[in-house]
């Protein structure tokens, strides 16, 4: 059943409805197989090569997340209902999003359960319980679990009803060290997204209207994607008491007095590895940072006949066994399918660098290289010191395709200060456009009514300045990064 | 709040109103801070040290799913309800056990979803649409997930209405690889109990009474608990054609004509961690094997002044220093306890070996070396080659619990051939019951009824004898094993 055919059946197409950009995005995710449209309305299925990629994302942060000192621990996927209520902004933010659970064991149930869009709640509930004196402070908690929101209009890791994720939730005696955790974790997201996914990222703050409901600050990291467009790609958020009042965790200090816990939260999710599709991809497809792909090396043996492919084959399995201590290596030994047929498979599937090796290069002990991000080939590189080369190699490529997407962010960075500049550039090319803006939070929504654009982020390191509000005129000192986003 | 109080605010205490064998594992399990009732009935939280513990058997397992050519993917959590009439036996198996998802998005929907009790279903249906010839199989298929089986009576680990788990899917070409694939998987459980959780297992088939709902056979691992209980810690199903004839899996074969997909599942889940408290347990609380303790050994310092102080913390954190490259180890240096709290907290927590320093030892240039499992105590062991001396200390503990455990099984297995005496056996000390069994299902039934043991497994390696069933009497050549099980 070809792609067409399938989604269509699953009648889930309402990315294809999109314009080439949105097209191009599906194709690509499913070309390379990360993953594919499930009969149910608004869930993927992440395919194996899909899930390689978020298991090394995962390994990768799961140990930054232990080494600043948390724990993994597991919570209940449902939660109950009367839960949700308890925090008056988390329950408006979330009610019209949820699953809901009403019969269990073949019995309708005495209080609906919600399927877990967040765990703040059912967290918190049992941080009340855990939580007595400051000697239990910081609560230092992580989980990795699979969340559900419904979704009306879905894309696949980008917007799905049901998704993966690791939610941060700690809870501090004072407000200051939960604020120092709140950046500490959004700077672990950065050192992620900058390091491994090789997209640069702004970081800042939300306004109130981004502000994740219940949060006192939200702290973002925002890569542009090549599109021009912004992408969220990590939220930190300083809850203030807002959880701990509304859970009952007091704690007695180290004064005496019973006090509120302050706490923080934190996410990121398999939303990154659309991100790693719309910040790398080219027209042929997607193309991974080396640190991250399942493959960084696939070896594409050419050959005709058998005494050649006897030969070829030898050789490769030989490179494949130097390399494999060092280097994620993949050898292409299938017999039904053409060497052009291998390239274009690989490529599509994003292998960072490809060596291909036919009789003339086991005669004369080289390899052909062929890097994916910028389409390179290098004839004639010695399989001498092979190990070294491409270890080298991929730590270049994993710079380089950051480099290339900073410098592509700083091509789509815009100073603006006419409205209508502002709408001309977002409907040109998108971009970050840097802008004055009145505070004015109606004013936000009527920019975001009038030009699909948000604030994304109002960076930490940008100082006051005065202007004027790029839609209302108003006297400001205020800058902020305006996008489309996704 | 003490244990107690918080469990009846939950009103979550079956297992505490059952003998004191369940009052001594809730107390193991929740005294070593394993895990934690939640507010949700049925689900339980997994606290981090619990956590700790199921990652390492996660990371072990993993590496012997992807070594036998395995690989991981993603698959939606919700089910459509239809999705599990289309196998009979499997909908009569899952649906009284089934949570409902009724309403989403704010709207009851259509069809209702069923939350995954396992994911046969929803997987084949998926697999219909990857596979299309034969060059497309063996499809090998491993998901971690959670899942949801609706439980009145739950015990945390053992039964809880959500746990977590892996589950394998394949598909293959023929009945005799669908064979080789489930016996290949079993042996992989059976290596993950016998060499990381230090628990024999008996390996074996299952009684159409006891095989998993849409299976042809159903393959187990069945350990002895150390109350002569049994366990069930892994199974392995020959699933036939029975979901690839629901789901429509064909292929076109090798020889030409579309054939039916033959294939199996296998799962195993956090109830391990349940196997491990009850398996190894003693009247102290858990005991831990080696290879998954989170802590392999902890290092407590033990001082009265100051100047002790300075100088015991400080060789205990060079000793911790040496060991960690190697050996996952603790130094626990609170200052608000003493040392006899901490070997107390340290042995209900099960750490295998514990090292005690003191003013003394740091003069002589030694270390007391405590073991859990049994209870030895080593004075005056050299500090140096204490990296050697460590590693090789716990591989001797990890074999060692395992011949305990395998010596425990041995004394608890009887050949009876008298229905009186299974019964006065059962009831005085459990245990594994070898017996003839006339092949009826009803009068195994009728035992279940009647003394409460069920046939865990038909061993593999045993060969036909004659003899009279257990119950009625009736010629058999056929030997079972019986007991009361988890």
């Amino acid at each position: 059943m070809d792609v067409k055919e399938q989604a269509q059946t699953i009648d889930d197409l309402e990315d294809e409805k999109g314009g080439e950009d949105e097209k191009w995005y599906v194709n690509a995710v499913r070309n390379a197989e990360l993953a594919d449209y499930s009969p149910v309305k608004g869930c993927m299925v992440i395919r194996p090569y899909g899930y390689a990629l978020w298991e090394n994302i995962q390994r990768a942060l799961d140990q930054m997340i232990k080494d600043t000192g948390h724990q993994n621990a597991y919570f209940p996927l449902f939660i109950p209902e009367s839960f949700l209520q308890k925090e008056k902004e988390h329950v408006e933010g979330f009610a019209p999003e949820c699953a809901v659970v009403t019969h269990g064991g073949g019995k309708k149930l005495e209080e609906p359960l919600i399927v877990r869009p967040t765990s703040e709640t059912i967290i918190n509930y049992m941080f009340a319980k855990w939580v007595q004196s400051w000697r239990d402070l910081p609560l230092l908690i992580n989980q990795w679990a699979n969340v559900v929101r419904w979704e009306m209009r879905t894309r696949l890791f980008l917007r799905t009803t049901e998704f993966l994720w690791q939610e941060g939730h700690t809870a501090h005696a004072t407000a200051d060290e939960a604020e120092e955790e709140t950046r500490k974790m959004l700077e672990v997201y950065r050192v992620l997204s900058e390091d491994w996914l090789a997209l640069p990222v702004l970081t800042g703050v939300k306004t109130d209207n981004e502000r994740f409901r219940g949060a006192v600050r939200t702290y973002c990291i925002e890569a542009m994607m090549r599109d021009g467009k912004a992408l969220q790609a990590g939220t930190s958020h300083n809850l203030g008491q807002n959880f701990s009042k509304a859970f009952n965790i007091q704690f007695q200090s180290q004064a005496g007095p019973l006090e509120y816990a302050w706490q923080t939260s934190w996410g990121v999710s398999t939303r990154l590895v659309g991100a790693i599709v719309l910040g790398h991809g080219d027209e042929k497809g997607i193309i991974l940072p080396p640190k991250l792909a399942p493959y960084q090396v696939v070896i594409v043996p050419i050959y005709k006949t058998d005494e050649e492919k006897a030969s070829v084959l030898e050789r490769c399995r030989q490179i494949q066994q130097e390399l494999k201590a060092t280097v994620r290596v993949h050898l292409d030994d299938r017999d039904q399918h053409t060497p052009g047929f291998k390239f274009n498979y690989w490529e599509v599937r994003g292998v960072p660098v490809r060596f291909n090796i036919g009789p003339r290069d086991v005669a004369n002990n080289v390899v052909e290289v062929a890097v994916r991000y910028n389409g390179e080939k290098f004839r004639g590189v010695s399989q001498d010191g092979l190990n070294n080369y491409t270890t080298e190699l991929l730590d270049k490529v994993q710079k380089e395709m950051f480099e290339r997407a900073l410098k592509f962010r700083a091509e789509n960075t815009h100073k603006i200060s006419s409205y209508d500049q502002l709408k001309k550039t977002l409907d040109k090319s998108n971009g970050f456009i840097e802008s004055h803006w009145c505070k004015d939070g109606e004013c936000e929504l009527k920019i975001k009514e009038e030009t699909k654009a948000t604030i994304r982020a109002i960076p930490f390191d940008w100082q006051p300045t005065p202007g004027n509000c790029i839609r209302c005129g108003k006297d400001t000192d205020q800058r902020v990064v305006f996008a489309r986003a996704y």
